[in-house]
């Protein structure tokens, strides 16, 4: 396992996402982290992530899976094209498409486990899927299409 | 169109959600509105909602549909049933799955226009698809299933 996050290692210009921008103060600050096979990535919601009271809203979830996700995609690529994560010139992903399954409310007090690979990588897209968990208990599940950035955005 | 935004109309304990919640003071505050067949929001993002630079962040638009699919499905339930919006007992969805396609990059000046209606009602299941524009372009499609919480919990 990496022990540096994934987003940490961004470039400046992909660093002020919402969800998983080191330098977006007011963000969600979400991190991954790669083991080689499989992506981790735990979160503790803040006390107003509500959707009822005692539970996360769904938009969260949706959040945090999407950020993790293109993390997962950018780590997986760099591993398959036999380069160091972060080297030059970047590999970035956005999201094409997101689905999410809310299984089970999701108690706000977490913090929610999320565990993903790859299922599928063909051309310039990578398909992730991710399980998100609290306490072992497994609340949700996501499933994103993450497409790579063209070369002259890198 | 009924001027009173359909969240302003939830009952207290389900006014807390981050996305959409009247009580949630830190929130969104997403507002919904249901013309007896569409139902449109205008949500402007905040200036920290980046993904890159000048671009909205994949969370935001996944949490305005599916907050935006929830309220729809209540209202249009209320509708089906001949029965005046928020009254007792009241209706209330949570979602089942969220899917969004992200078409284009989505300017963070906004605001995003999402205009919904629903594809299918099915038991206590209802499928709510959505279009979300900016200055006309569309930049997302979403499509929510909202399942209606059991009775014991309205």
């Amino acid at each position: 396992m990496n022990n540096k996050a994934i987003q940490d290692q961004y470039p400046e210009n992909y660093s002020h996402c919402y969800g998983c921008g080191r330098l977006n103060e007011d963000g969600l600050q979400i991190k991954t982290y790669w083991d080689g096979k499989e992506s981790i990535c735990s979160f503790k919601p803040h006390d107003n992530h509500t959707s009822m009271p005692k539970f996360v809203y769904g938009g969260l979830i949706a959040s945090v899976i999407d950020c993790h996700s293109t993390a997962t995609a950018a780590a997986a690529t760099y591993q398959a094209e036999g380069r160091d994560f972060g080297s030059e010139p970047p590999i970035r992903f956005v999201t094409a498409s997101l689905h999410v399954d809310y299984i089970k409310p999701t108690p706000i007090e977490g913090p929610l486990d999320l565990r993903s690979h790859i299922k599928e990588a063909s051309g310039r897209r990578v398909t992730i899927v991710t399980e998100l968990y609290v306490k072992g208990t497994l609340c949700a599940k996501g499933e994103v299409v993450a497409a790579r950035l063209p070369s002259s955005m890198e």
